[in-house]
């Protein structure tokens, strides 16, 4: 772990006028710090110089200001619940904590829509809405805050059938590098006035300024809702259901892949007694009949590819089992080796390539020796690997950088991309380098239009210099 | 109609340099540039200096290059057809005819997704398709070009149910204002790779780059289709059905409103006998249960607010020849006065703000004692209003300009967008400050990013100076 570093003295005189004005909801302490610099992923604590706890979009503006003022790096924090290191404070300076705004702001039922700050979280909610017959569906598996998801254009397990957070953010509150505030939209659920400031920002990691609120789409909680688990001979097989469930247009709410290795952890850490095979996790969601014709459908689609009988989630209670189960899957890596460390990381490729990326991947894998579930939102196309690590073993990492380095190759040679849903954070700069090219060009034109002196999460998606 | 200006003499030597490299296909003939200054619009026809027919992205990049050493305007052409006067050539230039890039580049029927050149028609495409058991379902009436619908983030009928231009176009090609050329994103479903420049150029109306190429989602062809006609008392009662049927989360292909004025208009232009009052035209797609699901819930919320019997056109032919006529609203309200000129104009809003926004508009309508239909795709809470007007009576035009800005103010103070799928253009660019405010500010910064001598379609959205 890394020495905290000190605070920078140049910054004194910042955070002197930053305590006077927010009190205890300043800190330079070191624990607050530490706890700042680093999220669920293996990269490097990099602690920030100090952190703000804003309560309102006008605070965050006016700490915003002051930092622009003396050129100091702004990090936004929301849950922590990163993949690719992007809130650590590679460049030190403030990092200003969101989670103490999270107020739902409205929610309207008729429009099927809400407002809520970014510090929110998804399940606080689905909480929250629970009385209203509507639900928001995106889920990444980690309670993340919506302002972060929106960052990161997050997305999970039921993307396949709601988009991520690219088609679910309606607009969004963001303050500017120089402490402006803008909202990108009103709430039609549809605009042809201007740039889509609203996607430009969705994806943008704090780079571009500090998303401060957000309006979602909500949708009806579905008349009907099943799930099942459904064991495969092979990766292949269970890769070829998805190829083929997808084609043929059933609108499935969930289609997870879980590898061998992934189930007997998942078996073990959960105390379920699923078949240690190659497994989907499916969710139908629609009328009681809408439901049944996909499972009809899907049914002889698992069984021409050799799949074993559903097992039915029958209650809710079972059901959220199986999808905690599912979301477990990074602690049940964890814990198939005691002190690791999980590397996770993501591709997603077109749906016809998916068998070839994988095949290839697992073959990989297991030539270069290491612990290393796939899971995946397969429906997108989208998978994950977690190389399970020894912090210890520097050649582990090795290895896992060489691995991940042709999974992402493999991804963008069958014209996919380095990142389905993790973001490019510190982690994936050269992949978006190697996926986007000239473009990239593009991407830090608007950079340094919005953020001319970089102080918006420096170091992350973009080298500016 | 505005007499054609002379050839800019500035521009001879780049037209010299553009006629040795394109010959016949580079024209400066008068009836051409006239051709290609004007849109459907009630817009004046403000004709370029030149006109260039492209037949590849490095011919366009070639031109762009030498305009862009010249300072000379770009204006990409499609079909014509936008309605905010996008294509006008405000400060003359070079306007690049896209209408030869018509080539259909690529279909996955695995993958559920296409690439076209920019100048393929939504009809081409689909005609293509035919085969294939996959449509694309954008439809905004017109036989719009695949660039321009991406250029202006068009919608149309569909849109309820398969979202816009902004949910379809998966990836561009786009030449910047300096000749390089980017593909936005690879063919992944979803991705968390940098920045969304793939939104950012979707609906950018020319003003950053001429989209050359388009990769496209396709749909299964629904196993069952049904269309309907319904006439209600008032127009208020019409709309209460269409929020009801949201509200319920019916997943409604098409729900359009035509009103009393339109259906007269439509009856006597398409010969057909529909009741002469407040009408929606449905479309439900899905399985054959799917779809009697959908009409067993839409007719009693149909019932409630008093609408007649559904009228179903049961054969293909009979459906084709119900959304003909829909989309012949605009040459039915011409025909409605010889010799008219009809204003379009668009806004969208809430959902549970529609009845508001349509009751006000009509009743300003009527106070107007202008002759202006509405139609809307009023699923999205978007429609259309229609001002048939003389155009020797300027009186009118400035009635007709009046209605329309208390109509987007209207839109705008019911939390709705001043346009929902027209685009700015240079009709609304004063709106477009009223709806963003600060955020414009944002647009602005971008566009001096990626064309810092404004030469890409200057004019339309921004004003720069």
């Amino acid at each position: 772990m890394t020495v905290v570093a000190p605070v920078r003295t140049g910054n004194a005189r910042l955070f002197d006028e930053l305590r006077a004005r927010f009190g205890e909801r300043f800190s330079t302490a070191a624990a607050v710090r530490e706890h700042h610099g680093k999220d669920a992923s293996y990269h490097e604590l990099v602690p920030p110089d100090a952190v703000l706890y804003a309560r309102t979009t006008a605070e965050v503006a006016e700490a915003v200001r002051l930092c622009a003022a003396a050129k100091v790096p702004v990090i936004a924090f929301g849950s922590g619940t990163g993949l690719e290191g992007n809130v650590a404070a590679t460049y030190g300076g403030l990092c200003i904590d969101l989670s103490q705004m999270n107020r739902i702001l409205r929610v309207s039922v008729d429009d099927l829509d809400c407002t809520v700050e970014a510090g929110v979280t998804r399940k606080q909610l689905n909480q929250h809405l629970r009385d209203t017959g509507l639900f928001f569906p995106i889920d990444p598996g980690a309670d993340a805050s919506l302002g972060g998801m929106a960052a990161t254009r997050a997305s999970g397990t039921n993307a396949v059938r709601y988009g991520t957070m690219r088609e679910n953010v309606l607009s969004l509150t963001a303050v500017l590098a120089d402490g402006r505030v803008i909202r990108t939209a009103h709430r039609a659920r549809k605009s042809a006035a201007g740039y889509d400031l609203t996607r430009l920002f969705v994806g943008s990691e704090g780079t571009l300024g500090v998303i401060t609120e957000v309006s979602l789409r909500l949708y009806p909680i579905p008349e009907a809702i099943r799930a099942a688990v459904c064991a495969f001979p092979t990766i292949e097989a269970a890769v070829a259901t998805v190829v083929a469930t997808i084609q043929a247009g059933v609108p499935v709410a969930r289609i997870e892949l879980i590898d061998r290795v992934s189930m007997d952890a998942v078996n073990r850490y959960s105390k379920l007694g699923y078949a240690v095979a190659p497994t989907l996790f499916f969710e139908f969601h629609g009328s009681a009949a809408g439901v049944a014709e996909q499972v009809e459908t899907v049914g002889p689609l698992a069984a021409e590819n050799g799949g074993g009988e559903f097992r039915w989630a029958e209650s809710t209670e079972a059901r959220n089992k199986l999808w905690q189960a599912r979301h477990d899957v990074y602690f049940a890596a964890l814990a198939l080796r005691p002190g690791a460390t999980v590397w996770w990381t993501d591709v997603c490729v077109p749906i016809s390539r998916l068998p070839q990326c994988i095949a290839e991947t697992t073959a990989d894998i297991a030539q270069s020796g290491l612990l290393a579930p796939i899971v995946g939102h397969v429906g997108d196309g989208n998978f994950h690997v977690g190389f399970v690590l020894d912090p210890g073993q520097p050649d582990e990492f090795t290895a896992a950088k060489a691995v991940n380095a042709r999974m992402v190759a493999r991804a963008l040679a069958l014209d996919g991309t380095c990142t389905g849903e993790h973001g490019i954070g510190q982690g994936k700069m050269d992949f978006l380098i190697a996926e986007h090219g000239e473009a990239v060009s593009v991407m830090r034109a608007v950079k340094r239009a919005l953020d001319p002196d970089n102080i918006m999460n420096p170091g992350k998606i973009l080298r500016m210099n």
